[in-house]
């Protein structure tokens, strides 16, 4: 096999052989033979010429087999699990993964940290004092049999052909690809060894999909790469032009969920919550109500269970930054959005993202929003509040909230929380 | 400037801003700040999205702009240079040069080594016992000045840039691209210091370009280039289906264009010749004829000089192979073609050409073609001679000549040695 056949088949538009993709994928993250150059020339000529089907199948197949496939056998409930492309405010995971353990399934979700905008899960949980992300497989099956629910760091051995192919989009402008993307989120996902999947695909200004076209064929994409490896996966198409509930950074999304999983919390919250908990456990063939699940108080025990069994103790309660600042309205009016992008990258200004992986994330950094679109306010009211660790924070984020919270005199309709289901692509 | 934006933009199929170009090139060539793969993907996207005519032109300046552009200013002469972009017996330089030279131009034609199939014409010229392609600056312009013609090895300062992205391309699949071939020839060709230039754009089976469309298009796109900088610039386009002359292999071609340079000589390199020189005279403002300067035998007087000032010696003989074996034809008719592509890889198997650039080439080696398209021969009667330094060779070559020579009833029509002129692109 040759590498310069296989760019030359991409570049002319050919479907690439299973034997090419095979090769390709275990010589790049196995060894040296293959020059970042050429994986480079290939990746661009996927970029701009697709990938059919069953040819991104087979690829993100090559992915997985790049590494272990958890072997999840031996856990004697269905296993399910969710994955968002990433919100501003997406907390979901904190509620959902304890909640669907509540309702009789295993979860085993593996995340990774945030990078840019969009915070992750991992760093989420890490704000609760005492949590630790890294667990032993042994440990993770036993919790998955005694809790049935698992929020952890994905080991390096899961797809690591994705991380090599990671790194060499990121320096050659090749992210914003649906086959690359599909087939980086799923082979993670599929090679975690869980049964079933609902993934979260966030449209909108705060997403990484603007466009619901783009969102649409993305969500197709992995459904039809989950449904080809015999995971059982469905996708919500949902809004992300808005914040996800009010709290945006680390702890203040940890307080948020412990809102939701006590039974209160910001509407929309809890309607994504239980709509991705529904498709779950359907596809889990779960006979439970989530909604009734998550009133019950059931999966907030859980959820205290899964922070135990790592370390955490929500009780000597959770981190907050000691400088806090006001964002106030310009005018009086109808609140016409609070737009995901702006509060998303005040937020990382403010320190609750990162901008290298290398980089820490302040726990108590973020952004609450005192208001939401629709709600009625008065020129200086306040309408958002920030905090920082540092003051010096504060002049970048504000400049990044210029236009957050525009403010005018036409009523606003609440946003559907699930644009499209896609069971079937 | 961020190489990503570079990337980005040529992705997504916009024209590169000059800024964009120059900063690339100038990084790219001068430093490692960008890598290598991020250089495989905007030459992948190029390759794929194309280039706008004045974006390629100034492309090709910043190609021009890494290096020297050498200043002939001082020679009074009008300069002129052809091109061929390479076919198989293509030993036009060899008589072209000259024939200017005492047409009354100066010819600066710098060259590199041949790779592949088709011959280069330092490898022809080194076959003169002697003769030395490298010589300084002074030397040349001081030969350009007293005898007109310069056939030398490219200095490694003309161009820098193409010598970095012809290696990477070669190893990334993206040769085969209209704008970065004409860039890179034009570039090279440009930095000569020519007034003039004459390109030769190949088709058929033996060249790089196989149909007519690809060599217009490549034509027409090198015509401009050249034009844009201000260089008077014009292409033939030119028959490569059948070996040009008899004679393919580098001491063998050079007797072939001896023959020529004589008087003598296969017609259609004749005809090539004269077609080429009557352009270059044109573009370079002579009022000479080239046709009757070759029958006088004063282009053979100014190769001689030629070769003699640069340690040659043509009177101690040619080499000649040890190793001789005939093909005969297999049945009895009309010679329907002598195939270009066979007897070019033929060659190149006998040791004629080179695979990688650091590969010695026989001086000797090569085929003589016994017949010519349209000639009758009987079963049996030899139609191709094969000289080699060693018996060993024949073997490949025989198998590459497999249907180099096919044999019929029908009567074949000389090929037009000009197939298009192209002045005003």
């Amino acid at each position: 096999m040759r590498v310069l056949d296989v760019i030359v088949a991409k570049r002319d538009g050919h479907r690439l052989t299973d034997e090419q993709i095979d090769w390709f994928i275990s010589t790049y993250a196995g060894s040296e033979e293959i020059a970042d150059e050429q994986a480079a020339a290939l990746v661009m000529a996927i970029f701009l010429n697709g990938m059919e089907d069953d040819e991104l199948a087979h690829w993100t197949g090559a992915m997985i087999d790049s590494g272990d496939r958890l072997d999840l056998s031996s856990i004697d409930r269905p296993t399910v699990d969710k994955h968002s492309t990433g919100g501003v405010g997406d907390k979901i995971s904190l509620i959902i993964v304890p909640l669907l353990a509540a309702c009789g399934a295993a979860v085993p979700q593996l995340s990774g940290r945030g990078l840019g905008h969009t915070g992750g899960t991992l760093d989420k949980m890490e704000a609760i004092p005492g949590w630790k992300a890294q667990m032993s497989l042994e440990q993770m099956h036993e919790q998955l049999r005694t809790i049935g629910g698992v929020i952890a760091g994905a080991s390096a051995a899961l797809a690591p052909a994705d991380r090599k192919l990671y790194a060499l989009r990121d320096v050659t402008g090749t992210i914003e690809s649906i086959p690359l993307i599909a087939s980086s989120i799923m082979s993670k996902k599929i090679a975690e060894g869980t049964d079933a999947l609902t993934l979260d695909v966030k449209v909108g200004s705060g997403a990484f999909m603007g466009d619901l076209a783009s969102a649409d064929a993305l969500a197709r994409a992995m459904v039809r790469i989950g449904q080809a490896h015999g995971v059982a996966t469905s996708a919500l198409v949902t809004g992300m032009d808005d914040v996800l509930g009010v709290a945006v950074g680390n702890a203040l999304e940890v307080r948020e969920a412990l809102d939701v999983l006590a039974g209160g919390g910001p509407d929309d919250v809890v309607a994504l919550s239980v709509a991705l908990a529904e498709d779950m456990a359907r596809l889990a063939g779960l006979d439970a109500d989530p909604a009734a699940i998550l009133a019950s108080g059931a999966a907030m025990e859980t959820f205290d269970a899964m922070v135990r069994a790592q370390g955490g103790d929500l009780d000597v309660g959770l981190p907050s930054a000691p400088q806090r600042r006001e964002v106030v309205a310009e005018s009086s009016g109808i609140v016409q959005a609070v737009d995901a992008r702006h509060v998303g990258v005040a937020a990382w200004h403010l320190g609750a993202g990162r901008a290298r992986k290398e980089d820490p994330v302040s726990a108590g950094a973020g952004i609450m929003c005192l208001v939401r679109p629709g709600d009625t306010v008065a020129a200086g009211e306040p309408v958002l509040e920030l905090h920082a660790d540092d003051e010096e924070r504060f002049a970048r984020a504000e400049l990044a909230l210029d236009g957050a919270v525009p403010i005018g005199d036409a009523p606003v309709d609440p946003s559907p929380v699930v644009i499209e289901t896609i069971t079937d692509p």
